[in-house]
């Protein structure tokens, strides 16, 4: 669907290379916007780091603009910046570019990479405060009226009890009591409770967020995504060139994904702990079109910060060990968990407003598991299987049980 | 009075060179701890970049160190380090000298100077952010038990209508209504409104101590503290090379010190806005105070966060003009906001947890306003009367305003 030339956005997709980003800024071209791809490539050079590599090959990203554009797409540009180091290249962009709006995926995206020691810890915290305080620092000086979509996460909230409530978009009505027995109303920024480092630079985030939105009138709009799974999209399946990553190593790998591969090869499904953590779940299909509908709908200079939660559905990680195990035939595995977190924990969430906005939502029961392990199937003989285990540990006492386990 | 034995905790005083940390950590010296200064000189090099310079003459730190043990002081130590950026000497240090405690100043603390530009924005930021979570981080690392008292801000609850509530300490006891009709009771970290990128980095730290208390067990104080009035304690009036610094220029100088300041020279009380703002304060002495009472009140290691409320007294800003105007004579000036920030509010404190401790609060109508117009009489000459108004604005339109006014 194009958009009428009134309604053409020109978007800035940083971290336009990276797992999300990349279907992102294709579905956003092929919506008829004007996308201009940042990124350091940081995600690859984890790859190096790590010694893996996507179980899908992933070409090169001149190699991914030039086989989109020649498959048809509406042509795409790249500029390579760290935008958490390179300020003055990031304001010089925003001035050049003159975006309608940024997508703001630059950031250091796993739990367990986070945790793995204090380098990772500290990467994480720098990289990821520091780029999003660029980023709206430039537009201000900018003085442009520039829309940021920023990906957040659900982790915000914290997997503690919530008691049975429902989880609100970003914002909470509390009454405070007082001492004379009266109690005023408020609605407040949702308490958070982040399980990692990597969960905490996003409510660092938030109040970022809050605060250049209340003093600057910046246009935001938080996603609160939930885990991603699935690998393509209907575009990024158009040429394997145009292949989106497929992580299932034990710092980058999501839990179902992870299934689904270890499905594929033969390996018996790992669940940490009980399996009684309950999370939220978004097919990457839905994903970029959410971040195509916060686009298409921004807020208003007086609005506050928009948060919405980017989840489709809620499941135990024991529930979908055994329905990838339904599926497959494959075995599950019980191990010790690397994570400080609670053993178990309920999650309702309300995701009224992207739904409201038009998402349809595509589930589990959608047939795509069985896509998602014939792509694991495919590429079997890339995965390597010393890769698998997760072995990032939380906290000593966490190090020890794993390594006892 | 002197500490028993058992009770001489070792500690590092990041920031001690500093307009709090220099009486704080004399003060340690003083009542028997072991105490190394930790700095990296940066609000000396702010002091060049700004082209001022303290009202009072302070002495270099080696010579305030040498004049503080011929003065019969406990002997201190000096390192010079930036903990926001060499992580590996501060993991070093807290492996050789394995401190008690840590006493954490060394952040920016002007709110004027974080808003100058976006330079200043990402300084802040930057350094403030990174040398928590550094000395976090290297805690952790370190496997040492260390407690973490920091310097926290008042302007943490923001200084919007809170209704006449008071303010309580650190945590906020809240009902959630729910849709069936009934609610559950919570106690949250309070809400955050901060009013400046200076105060946003300390609703940051907040959720850093935070998380790091919660996954690592890590032992902190936080203190929320009102503004610092005042110049010299006791001790640092011992000596002239031992004396602190005073502020009095539009960035860094507050606003109590600078009414004083301002009738000592015959220049008008400059008061922004319509002077309705108020503010919670506490003397230098008391302040000195408050951190010594912490560091010998540490929190065990199950506890959570503790936050004290470290200020003694609520004043409008126009009230405390007024004051100084009976005392001195002095003309007020009433001037354009280059603030962005509420015309009025009440605010209205919980100190109890540190008046419980022991703090004798040192009030306005003691007499050392008097004593504080003295110091600044006798160094008069010293004083740049270009530096006195505030010229960084919070946005554009605030600009406008000062610039017009």
């Amino acid at each position: 669907m194009l958009q009428s030339q009134e309604t053409v956005v020109k978007v800035l997709v940083l971290g336009g290379d990276g797992f999300c980003g990349w279907p992102c800024a294709v579905n956003l071209a092929e919506n008829g916007h004007d996308v201009v791809v940042v990124d350091n490539l940081s995600r690859r050079k984890i790859d190096l780091e790590l010694g893996v590599e996507s179980l899908t090959p992933i070409a090169g990203i001149g190699d991914r603009l030039e086989v989109w554009e020649q498959s048809g797409g509406r042509a795409m540009r790249f500029v390579s910046m760290d935008i958490a180091h390179d300020y003055d290249q990031l304001l010089g962009l925003l001035r050049s570019e003159q975006p309608g709006a940024v997508v703001h995926f630059a950031e250091q995206r796993a739990a367990p990479y986070s945790m793995k020691s204090s380098r990772n810890k500290r990467y994480t915290v720098d990289n990821n405060v520091n780029g999003t305080h660029n980023l709206l620092c430039a537009i201000v000086e900018s003085g442009l009226d520039i829309h940021i979509v920023h990906l957040g996460t659900m982790g915000v909230y914290g997997y503690g009890s919530h008691r049975g409530a429902t989880i609100p978009e970003g914002y909470l009505t509390v009454e405070v009591p007082q001492p004379d027995g009266t109690r005023f109303r408020e609605n407040i920024l949702h308490p958070t409770d982040p399980g990692s480092v990597y969960h905490m630079t996003k409510t660092l985030d938030q109040l970022l967020f809050f605060y250049y939105n209340k003093n600057d009138s910046i246009r935001i709009t938080d996603l609160h995504q939930g885990i991603v799974w699935g690998t393509n999209t209907e575009l990024t399946d158009r040429d394997p060139r145009l292949s989106n990553r497929f992580d299932y190593d034990g710092d980058y790998g999501t839990v179902l994904n992870r299934f689904l591969m270890q499905a594929a090869i033969g390996y018996p499904l790992s669940v940490h702990g009980t399996g009684g953590q309950t999370r939220a779940f978004i097919h990457i299909r839905d994903s970029v079109k959410c971040v195509q509908l916060a686009i298409e709908n921004p807020p208003t200079s007086t609005d506050k910060v928009k948060i919405f939660n980017q989840m489709t559905e809620s499941h135990r990680v024991k529930d979908l060990a055994e329905k990838v195990a339904a599926v497959t035939g494959a075995e599950i595995n019980f191990l010790p968990n690397p994570r400080k977190e609670a053993i178990e924990n309920d999650l309702i969430v309300d995701n009224r407003c992207l739904i409201d906005l038009g998402l349809k939502p595509t589930t589990l029961d959608d047939g795509l598991l069985a896509e998602v392990v014939d792509v694991a199937r495919r590429f079997a003989d890339r995965c390597d299987r010393r890769r698998i285990p997760c072995v990032s540990a939380w906290t000593q006492t966490q190090a020890k049980a794993v390594a006892a386990g």
